[in-house]
């Protein structure tokens, strides 16, 4: 009796002990060797200014994003011209795009278009802030980008931003743009919308695009996802959880439940997809968010192709297009795209 | 003067600060339930047993090594039985194999073989208890694979595992299995086996196998690569640059230079690869050892094809067979096999 009640409470202490949480000291990061020296910089930079703000309407939020949106406005012009690319403003169906071209089309993406989705926490990154990643696409995959403008919190709540993609995506398909020709892409938010876009189509009963590009998607607003643990803290733009990523999906998801595909993906039906490339970081606290989409669509049989970039943090890959990386990402996407695109 | 000093300073400051390491604090890591309960089990267990022992001779290694088998090779007519797969021992050349067949080679997999290099840092897992992954790969891909038993300290140092490698390949040349169907795999220090194979192959001029699979390889033993330090302590398989690997390495090696290509192969020459798979987790050690990897056979312009999976740490897909994720990685990679092999 007593032997039975040893082994059994061995076993129990052992089952326990299996499922404990691991205790990680604290520790000190270098900055790796292993990247580029503009990369290296980036990793480098101190945490993100205010990652912990809190703010709790889009009134608070739309002050933080006009301030946030300057930086990045006043350096479009250089961004441009290094680049080459020109952009215009449109309306289309009453939502705002930027029709983002680069100097040479090439021949191939003659009849192509990509709509671009841009990131930031469905709050941030208004008017021509949200443009880099259009840009760089345009320029590096020589496509012609409708980049979307979308509505956002205090001017509407969910579905607004989700509403203004799938406007242009039909408008483009009014327009006789070959399905297959269009492509979209988006980083973090706009990754997560170019994904919950796809979910809507298949609502509707749109054609599928030919391909398209989720970058270190929010795949998982719930905070489901391992890396949200271990890279917290560690990457320095979104830092933690609990940031001001969180607090601004709040404000736009407006009540709805944060596991409702259309704003955590990861939970939709990824069957009958088109090709999806996905980009992510050894540093990035949505790496989880990427490498479960990225499992979710290979289980649905969808060619799904990830790309994992070393010790960078969430989307630095957006934020110096001098660094040889950031060339990778958009030459390895523009080929994605060329090789999966109708013509 | 003073202005310019001052800007000068503050210039330095700057520069400096944008250099600096980044403090992580200490922190508690959940088991995520983003995962199947066996691979919860597998995340949720104690750091690996004596993580930081350092033998120091091939002598020394192989108490260890031995020791170490003895679960695996205890559990391994299980394995066998679960999966339906006959091992047979054979040496061809000299070199030792386990010939691994499953009860049903697939029909397209007839004319195909598969070359397996066991992990274990150069130093352990010997004789039988190396084939975990040999089975998994004949039972979830349907292929016979001939699982190399290659010399370990103190019978022989490198590049021993190289040559024996080299061995039974050209033997399988020589019976006239068509290059092309020839398929070569292995994990952790297998992966870089598998690697270190393919460089030593091209200055041999042997033709190039169909496709390789390169699971977290140890691709670069001097220690660079910044998920030896995020994932230090956190990934319980390895746990430590500083650990029982680089030990064991570092009697393999024996006084070899760490650069070496045929021991950090992230060094070598990458063009002309074959299709290559890579596996790698979040909580994985060699997460940038293999995503390294990745990009540099990309850049080959090599078709290379990333899994990463959820919270798993080094090779903890070689654990539990039962696991769908597992599952998932074998059949995977047999697909990827199967797509790029001759018939």
């Amino acid at each position: 009796m007593r032997a039975a009640l040893t082994a059994l409470l061995s076993l129990v202490a052992t089952s326990a002990l299996a499922q404990q949480p691991l205790d990680v000291p604290a520790k000190q990061l270098p900055v790796p060797n292993t990247v580029s020296p503009q990369v290296q910089k980036l990793i480098g930079a101190p945490l993100r200014n205010n990652w912990n703000i809190q703010p709790k309407t889009g009134e608070e939020w739309k002050v933080v994003a006009d301030q946030g949106a300057e930086p990045t406005i006043k350096n479009l012009p250089k961004l441009l011209d290094d680049l080459k690319v020109k952009v215009e403003k449109q309306t289309i169906d009453g939502v705002r795009v930027f029709v983002v071209t680069p100097e040479k089309i090439l021949p191939q993406n003659k009849n192509r278009v990509l709509i671009h989705m841009h990131g930031g926490c469905y709050v941030l990154n208004p008017r021509e802030a949200g443009l880099p990643e259009a840009v760089m696409i345009a320029a590096f995959g020589g496509f012609k980008v409708m980049a979307v403008d979308y509505r956002m919190p205090p001017e509407a709540y969910f579905p607004a931003a989700l509403d203004d993609g799938i406007t242009v995506w039909k408008a483009l398909l009014k327009q006789k743009v070959k399905p297959k020709n269009i492509g979209i892409l988006g980083t973090s938010a706009g990754g997560a919308l170019t994904l919950a876009m796809v979910l809507k189509a298949k609502e509707l009963k749109l054609p599928m695009p030919g391909a398209i590009s989720s970058g270190t998607p929010m795949s998982d607003v719930t905070k489901a996802g391992d890396t949200f643990q271990t890279n917290e803290m560690v990457d320095n733009v979104l830092v933690s959880r609990d940031g001001f990523c969180d607090a601004g999906t709040k404000v736009y998801a407006n009540g709805r439940d944060f596991k409702d595909p259309l704003l955590s993906p990861v939970y939709g039906d990824m069957g009958g997809f088109p090709p999806t490339i996905l980009t992510s970081g050894t540093r990035d606290l949505l790496l989880s968010n990427t490498v479960r989409v990225h499992r979710k669509l290979r289980q649905a049989g969808v060619i799904a192709d990830l790309n994992v970039y070393e010790g960078q943090s969430h989307a630095h890959y957006l934020r110096d297009h001098t660094a040889p990386e950031t060339k990778e990402v958009f030459t390895d996407m523009g080929k994605f795209f060329d090789r999966h695109l109708g013509k």
